[in-house]
């Protein structure tokens, strides 16, 4: 067994990166424009452009927490709400990072099955809001595709979701940390799988890259915007061609999907291995396993590697360099247990 | 004439990456914990405890501006000001990121010849303020080393400030993003470069890294309180371990402190060159030079890339990887005009 | 019947000055220091040490809101979160000012009948944080005595509170809106009501003032940061005397517990007309009760004032001012619907 | 002599309450709706619409500095900056609260005799300002009229003034703790004393109010906006009919014209006994006075009570109850030295 196999179910996010990713780092250190001057980070408005068939703005960003936190503080202001799920990465994982970035505003959390949101779930939180200025306004909506707990918002419950918030007069933001493996599930355009929204957190490093997520603006002046607050945040890097070229070598060549499109695919094969054991269905590249503590203890001694989920369970997530064979080990290990 | 002349001496923080920077990130690639958590960034508070011959705790940041800010939200509270520079790069080019990081603080401006400041010139700022809870009291110091202006602050100097503040019981940060500068033009032990201070921007980017730099603190609570607040500003990056790797390969064999010694050759080199037109003296890697708008033009005629400053003077950067024929034909160009 | 009856009921925030609060401030008339300076502001902090029997130090504010979250912002860092309940004030009706005043900390809500908390609800919200930078980290605890439903915690459910709180290293804080009516309820001393804590709103405007509360610290140090704070936050009026006043008036001779009894008084004269319809026990001087469309529409046909509480009930709350023969004439339309 | 004479010319900043201000808060006793419900809150929009002569929306602050900064808030970006005299009260003042309720932004400090600014020191502020997002990019324009040391911008300096700032770009705000002095000294109609603005700070509190003053804005959208912020800075009181009861109070019948006349009076009148000791011509309530040591020793000797300004000043203000015999005394005092 490979010792790497140790971390290979632990998180895409600590996963290497990829050879092309790498070529393309290497390709732009000659000197260049400092900051987001340079001829690579000036391509980025274009790629996204065409990537999603409407003109784009995409910013690189260091962490998706700041890509995220960013697109936040453009579509609320500090005394108002944003309505994302209670098992939001940004409720539960960013350490406060949205309150930081929109200086206050408040996650207003609904609830769904499996960390989706539906309009109606999004009306029961927002209903009850009195029209005062004693509570704090709803004025946004984020939703993850993929969800936390690796299921995809398919384009009509996209749709569904983008038209009731329209019709609340919501900015709109999609967390897309694992937006590729959405969109390789659906198989669809990738502006259907996130519809007509202002603001979509771009996942790259859980991709295949180093250190750069993007930020896509789907409004010149929320881009703008964004760039100040970007700059003063302290994550203008000033060798930014670095993270340019992660994203293009990414977006080149579909290179974005066929990473995402190996992760899902070793995911579902250890997913047909567990059966009833599957908490949520796996569509993406995450398996959120029943096995309780004995069980786990024989999965880490045959070398796995892996995080409980509470008592019960524990999350496997496969990444664009998951082998083959160590899904099929860990199949064969969930079956045998 | 080499191509490549016409970025050399615009900024450091556009140079390439060093080699053996490059190499240890390579080295790194192999999946590790997320976060701070892997093998490499675990190593650096004994990096820099080595480093400057007393406890000290490191953490990487991905831009000196966030190392400045997360350093300085540790000293000073949301109502409270820091003393620093009229042309500190905090007050000057980080678009108010001390003012977002701090919640607030006010920076109080000090004057000094090229931007150094001295106990006077911070008690001039400091004594008039009122004891009250109409104005904002003073809490912290902030001085760079080497300063904006490319001057370097002796031990003696050093001290003399950080008694001064010690006294007010004001918390103390250097601005380090050229710290390797200063040091190698001081031939001192680190520690004497900065003096006891509380935290320190441990520049790397523009010294041979990509997109690291180190925030170093001394002590245990402030390192922890900074971690919190990196992670809530977006800044705590999953393969944390390329930003490990960059700085301990900048520390290992003292590649830091050569890569700033070529640079400062070669800002020497210039500087001889310069004679009467210098605006500052040369210590470290940066050069004033007064030229008129048409000597500028000539330069730029022959290739040599810089940005203005003002109206009747350039500035010229030199980096790790000036070569001596560009340093040499830029002073030739210089000393022909 | 008086037209003033149509008011009576609605809130006791927007109830008349007591005469004594009145003749207290117009024996303020006379200048005196600004701010703070004044000879009654100078005497707060013997007044609530007098009052709680331990050092104490008291700041003037104009709204319970300022005086809750200043206090919040002296007990929990930007990054950090203060557990409170559900539906407790800071987190309903004050259009996220806890958010303003601590820098975005979070409010974590816990679950209790009547909007009173426990231990054990406490710990079912803070038990699962994670102790990593991911995660917001719990650092106070937040009641309101009496509680939003007009509920009192006993001195033995504060002392378990606040015990729990102590043993998880929390700062705690009482939300003492109607802290007067908490205490003429219990019977005990005031020390007692709120137990050993580090904060309290001393609620004075619904109980008789006009636009003063006190803050009551009891630590010094904590009393000084809140000062700068609550200059920082606008609120340092210059005729501060006016606020004091309006304190002292309601302390001397025991006017803010007589004023809390009579209101307490008037609410338990309509409670028991109310039977089975009350949806929680009448403590202090508010009542919640079930009333339905057509039976509201009766009682404000008969000219009483109130607010609707959702679908199905109604909010009447009394005052130090409630006639006799209004609460009288309120439990009569109630006992006869 | 008066023992009231100790205080007289301290500051109008703690002045007793005119006592038509005390008979209409008498008058607004009776319960009516809570917050800004009321019928007198209500009333304030046309009150101020009348005034000015053009739409206005007036809100109850209960400090000056709430209705500076509330008003900047509305102006400027967190990002942003904020063009103000170097002695402007928001600068020197108010601890930083324009800091805190912009959630950062910068002052950006020009220069000017007397503390008043022209649209030439707001241009040498703002034209080395880099077009770029590193630095702070200007927003507003924030003046004090009458300025900090009494003087009086004409309304032809205000035009100026505005013009430039529209040309700009910029949002307009101006402070008028003591706009009633500068309407009174320039004899023109309110709206010529302040220029076509987004927002002034209307002040009543120095002139005769107890404490509310009123800040208009000339947006609805800003006005709403404003709304928000106060209540989530803690600041919408709940019997604010007792606020808006103040502002009617000076604004009905001219009072608060003639209460800055009277005022103006005696400053007059005591500014004719000091001849070449005027540090400012006076124009409004307020005089610098030079005065050393020794003879600030005699004034205090003979009773009178007034701030040093530095070592070889003093500052008298006077305020609508400023008797004329104490004028007399203070102007013979000061003629006899």
């Amino acid at each position: 067994m490979s010792p790497a196999i140790e971390k290979a179910f632990l998180s895409d996010n600590a996963a290497p990166v990829h050879p092309r990713v790498w070529e393309a780092m290497r390709a732009a250190d000659e000197a260049d424009a400092p900051y987001d001057n340079d001829a690579l980070s000036r391509q980025l408005d274009e790629r996204f452009t065409d990537l999603f068939g409407r003109p784009a703005w995409g910013l690189w960003t260091v962490t998706g927490t700041a890509a995220n936190c960013l697109a936040l503080a453009t579509l609320v202001p500090p005394h108002g709400g944003v309505v994302c799920h209670r098992e939001a990465h940004i409720e539960v994982d960013e350490c406060g990072a949205p309150g930081f970035f929109t200086h206050g505003a408040k996650l207003m959390l609904a609830e769904g099955k499996g960390a989706k949101l539906t309009p109606e779930a999004v009306e029961r939180v927002v209903a009850p809001i009195r029209d005062d200025t004693h509570q704090i306004q709803p004025h946004a909506l984020s939703i993850t595709q993929a969800s936390e707990y690796g299921l995809v918002y398919t384009p009509a419950e996209i749709a569904a979701l983008v038209d009731h918030a329209r019709g609340r007069h919501f900015g709109i933001h999609v967390d897309g940390a694992r937006f590729a493996n959405a969109v390789a599930y659906l198989g669809c355009a990738p502006a259907d799988a996130c519809g007509e929204i202002d603001a979509l957190s771009f996942g790259c490093i859980k991709n295949g890259g180093m250190g750069a997520d993007a930020l896509v603006f789907f409004s010149e002046a929320a881009a703008d915007l964004a760039k100040y607050r970007r700059k003063r945040a302290g994550h203008l890097q000033s060798k930014g061609r670095f993270l340019a070229a992660q994203i293009i070598a990414l977006l080149e060549s579909g290179l974005w999907l066929a990473n995402a499109r190996a992760a899902n695919a070793a995911a579902a094969e250890i997913a047909r291995a567990c059966g009833e054991r599957l908490v949520h269905p796996v569509e993406a590249n995450e398996l959120f396993v029943l096995v309780n503590g004995s069980e786990r203890d024989s999965l880490r001694a045959q070398g796995f590697g892996f995080y409980d989920w509470g008592a019960d369970a524990a999350r496997f997530v496969t990444a664009w360099n998951t082998r083959e064979e160590d899904a099929r080990a860990l199949a064969a290990a969930i079956g045998g247990l």
